[in-house]
């Protein structure tokens, strides 16, 4: 196997958005159960991405997708909106993140290969202290994943054959976009994505299977 | 002043092509003198880039343009053209930069705006140990400075005004063609680009005008 290059996936595989939107949320006082809106508000947010990937909607990078997704679930001010979509640029990672990616990039290109767009993922690596050798994001193919013109991005920005790239993501759709576009694929185990006790996930197809991003240096640095 | 993102030229302001791209010819054996070669090749690339701004030659990387730009100049082999153009992704940086730009990347984001493709970028910047919050790089608009569309990158997905976004530069064309664009500009004196003794350069109009980038740091810092 000759990876050259790691592409992750951002939100759920590197940074926990429920924690940080939830008490973003509780912070703004709009009624509800905050945990409760998080989960809507990404689930009303994914929907309209998978809208411009079927061309019903025109594209719009994540700042705005947020904005019109939040107005459908809440009646917030703009003040307020403003504040609520600025929070998924400054989420915290995972607590082997950043560490277990200085690992990886010892070994490997690392890059982003997110929805978010450039200036976003720039307030969220600053934020969260956390070094890529690029950020690629779908905002460069205005579309959204898993079009297939997102998971091209890697190759022809890093200059590498699709076989030479691998996404890390801890969702089976995105890593099966990736394999679809010609990419080798890890699955990293995040339990906690969508809270404690939510369903058990896995991707049977991906080349390697990690439950963090230690384990998936470990095993990259052996393969 | 309100810049919140510096953008930097590479080649000549943080890395000393001539040096390295001169040992390289030197080890390749070429007949000539390799700092003179050095030059002419230079020259051979950014009118070959003045050629793509016209519309007169079609966009190709800055691998391509080596490459092409090479064989008009010397013949070699297609082993040694390759270790060649190759040269030209892993260049020293000046001495004040790893330190100058960790300085300004602690006050405002930095991200590279280059001719220099992607692939290129991460090449270099793992080789120079260079870090950058973004890659930024005439690629994504198929064209090179000073064409206004390169310029426009940073703004655009730095999520910025023009006037927030600061090109850091040691050549007055590149800096006229920022300043064309509406971003600030910032002169820093490179007087050994071209070798010892080549001819002194200034850039009046400048907002800024720095003998290093802790010089600058120390400016940018003031402001």
């Amino acid at each position: 196997m000759t990876v050259r290059a790691l592409v992750f996936d951002v939100f759920g595989t590197l940074v926990d958005w429920r924690t940080g939107i939830a008490a973003a949320l509780a912070r703004s006082g709009v009624v509800g159960d905050p945990e409760e809106l998080a989960d809507a508000w990404r689930m009303g947010f994914l929907l309209a991405t998978q809208e411009v990937v079927r061309g019903d909607r025109p594209w719009a990078n994540v700042d705005a997708l947020h904005a019109a997704t939040l107005d459908a679930l809440l009646d917030v001010s703009p003040e307020e909106r403003g504040r609520l979509v600025a929070a998924w640029h400054r989420l915290d990672p995972w607590p082997d993140v950043p560490s277990g990616l200085e690992a990886l990039r010892s070994q490997r290109v690392v890059a982003t290969l997110s929805n978010g767009h450039i200036a976003m993922l720039v307030d969220m690596t600053r934020h969260a202290g956390l070094r890529f050798d690029a950020l690629l994001s779908a905002e460069l193919a205005q579309t959204y994943k898993a079009d297939p013109a997102v998971y091209s991005l890697a190759p022809r920005y890093l200059g590498l054959e699709p076989h030479e790239v691998m996404l890390v993501a801890c969702h089976p759709l995105d890593l099966a976009g990736a394999r679809a576009a010609g990419l080798r694929s890890a699955y990293v185990d995040r339990p906690l994505e969508h809270g404690p006790g939510s369903p058990v996930r896995a991707d049977p197809d991906a080349d390697i299977r990690a439950v963090d991003l230690h384990d998936l240096a470990a095993q990259v640095g052996n393969a």
